[in-house]
């Protein structure tokens, strides 16, 4: 048997798809944050016969069993008393449980209903897991030797402060999680998940810590985990690696954790003191939405101009009426025109465009839906452009989306070598 | 045995909590609505050993397996094989699959790499889930008489096509679900959840068709739901609560299942032959998003400003430097003026803009972090303005959002009373 715990949700409404299972992502974040390793988890509805099979496959392979749900005062509510009956225990009233749901219920100027009585009631043995912030309390029980069960409500803040309150202290007094997990996510722009992993191969099997790829919304993602008995300790593992990582990764490497596109650009122009104008067509305003959700941007993002219409690319952004004619609205000359216009009406230091087809109309042979050109324009007439084709199977938000990430990521990259030069 | 399907999602990330599990939810709602039922969820994680030990129990209890995750190019995608090695089949090259992966990556300029190639490989004798917009394809296999199974990857988009698009459509023509579940999601604008259901509570208790609210980003739903034996039968439960509760919500009904308020406010734009543009603020280019995310918003959405810093504010919409020093930014002044100011700069119809605090900093006691003035303006002089105080409890993306919204709201107001006194 496995020393370790599993996570059981009972709820008819999980199985509906009613509500989302967040209760599972939280105590999975917590097991791992504590050290207890955890394999499985199972959801089952408000049916005594199959929690009671989930109960007996569950005894089997885990030593610790975390319940969430089935706690209330309702007759589907049953979590409590299918445990006793699995383990063949009576069930107890617990008086001072039931005084304080009493309790409960007159500071919110209710009185208690007959129903609230059941929630009083626990297997002969079990100790109360208080509840300090609903009715229905929790319990802590070892119906056999080598096996605990916690159950908890499914309201996810009782759940969450009980867990924290109780059952941490508990778990780590019974020797639980002498290890903890260490995780770092390293996050990359510009490589494809499969050419990532070939280059970070070697690592892919390392045990501690390990290294995982992930891919999602265009960047590829590798999270460094480590079990050691101290944080200090995790991260002396992980430094190398992750090290060694971001050196293999070069100038896809952006950033770690928390850290965003938009606010690694910020942090570069902040660094220089820039500051930053942009000009939208595809993206209709998304990539300074992008920019703006970082608090504090304004001390380095000026504004923009969305120019969807192509007569507001004329009008708004100076862009020739000549070449949009020659050229049309997605191309390298008037992504190129609209930096520079969003530039000088904004007075920035660098201004950033995007023009591009999104779809699903629109696209031609030559011009498809997904090709989009980026225009970045600077000091002293710099002005460069890229085309990218991110192809129409993943739809418009997606190409939305990915075309103001590559748009940061082209400005971060010239950022960089600003940084590198004046080193 | 039951009739009844399970799904089983793999991934050590769900584990670890990395991801909340949104597709067992999503594959929960879709089993309730086609009327397959559906008693188990797993959770493991990318261990063959662990995965053969869910299959074994899964296979006992079920009869229809549905897989989430493992399907990708990396050493610790393990899915199908494991399937393979449970059930002693080999495994077979689809080169119509490798061939399909090929292109995906051409189209994108890029080089399909040899970890790729096990994406083709499926157990013998079991049929490719194509994936329209991902590289990992699925399958549909009956290992035995009595159990199908059905693999889809991770990705939560791809999954979604995939379970439209082939496995519905499969799961219908082997027999599964013949009553079904058909639901009308109802949205609301501009008026509390608690508010909304004590309007409708005489329908809160009904059967078939049952009426659920839900609250969310600001907007309060009515799931309308009927189980019968077509669609046609269902829609003759709905359509009369439905038509009594849009009555009742009366001007703070907005739509219906897919719309959205930027799709609504599109639609009555196109009615009277109108345009818009916008001036941005705190929403930093949110609102030009929310507008542009509607394919085919060219017809009627011209462009915007943002207007992010107070130069900004003077330069590129022409608002008076002084009202801005007398009033300040956040002001029922400076929205009329950033909305004349997109109207005219931009040509259109309506100008309608968006001025607030998002904080987290920034706020002040007379305007607290919040605050948002909204302003729209239109021909003959007409101009208004409206003052939202969001509060600063649910942060700076919310209040961005509802910011947006509210935009929207205010708008759609004020073209559907045009609407009514055309009539």
């Amino acid at each position: 048997m496995n020393v370790s715990a599993e996570v059981i949700c009972v709820g008819t409404e999980l199985l509906l798809g009613s509500i989302l299972n967040t209760n599972a992502q939280f105590l999975a974040q917590q097991l791992a944050e504590i050290g207890v390793p955890h394999y499985y988890q199972t959801v089952v509805g408000d049916n005594p016969d199959r929690l009671k099979k989930v109960l007996a496959i569950a005894c089997e392979r885990s030593r610790l069993l975390i319940f969430t749900g089935g706690l209330g005062p309702t007759p589907d509510d049953l979590t409590t008393e299918t445990l006793a009956d699995f383990f063949e225990v009576p069930l107890v009233e617990h008086p001072e449980v039931l005084a304080d749901i009493e309790q409960k219920y007159a500071r919110r100027g209710r009185t208690m209903t007959d129903s609230n009585r059941k929630q009083a009631l626990l297997p002969e043995g079990a100790a109360v897991l208080p509840n300090p912030s609903g009715t229905a309390p929790g319990m802590i029980w070892q119906p056999r030797t080598g096996l605990t069960i916690l159950t908890f409500p499914g309201v996810p803040q009782e759940l969450q402060l009980m867990w924290r309150e109780t059952a941490v202290p508990y778990l780590r007094s019974q020797g639980w999680g002498r290890e903890i997990l260490y995780s770092r996510m390293l996050r990359f722009w510009g490589i494809a998940e499969s050419a990532l992993a070939e280059k970070v191969a070697s690592y892919l099997d390392s045990a501690n810590p390990t290294v995982a790829p992930y891919a999602g919304q265009g960047e590829v993602r590798l999270r460094v985990s480590a079990w050691a008995d101290s944080e200090a300790a995790a991260l002396q593992l992980i430094e190398p690696v992750e090290h060694h990582l971001r050196q293999i990764g070069g100038m896809d490497y952006y950033g770690s954790d928390d850290d965003t596109l938009a606010t690694v650009v910020g942090r570069l122009l902040q660094t220089h003191q820039h500051t930053l104008g942009v000009a939208e067509s595809c993206t209709g305003g998304g990539l300074g939405a992008m920019l703006t959700q970082v608090p504090g941007s304004s001390a380095y993002f000026m504004g923009g101009l969305i120019s969807y219409d192509n007569q507001a690319k004329v009008n708004l952004l100076g862009v020739n009426s000549e070449d949009l004619e020659t050229h049309g609205a997605v191309s390298e000359a008037i992504a190129q025109q609209m930096a520079m216009g969003a530039r000088s009406r904004l007075g920035t230091t660098w201004g950033l465009s995007i023009t591009g087809i999104a779809g699903p109309g629109g696209g031609t042979v030559q011009k498809p839906v997904g090709l989009v050109h980026i225009g970045l324009a600077g000091s002293d007439g710099f002005v460069t452009s890229v085309e990218h084709r991110f192809g129409e199977l993943r739809g418009r938000d997606w190409i939305r989306q990915v075309s103001a990430c590559a748009a940061l990521d082209l400005l971060r990259r010239k950022l960089l070598l600003l940084s590198q030069s004046s080193d």
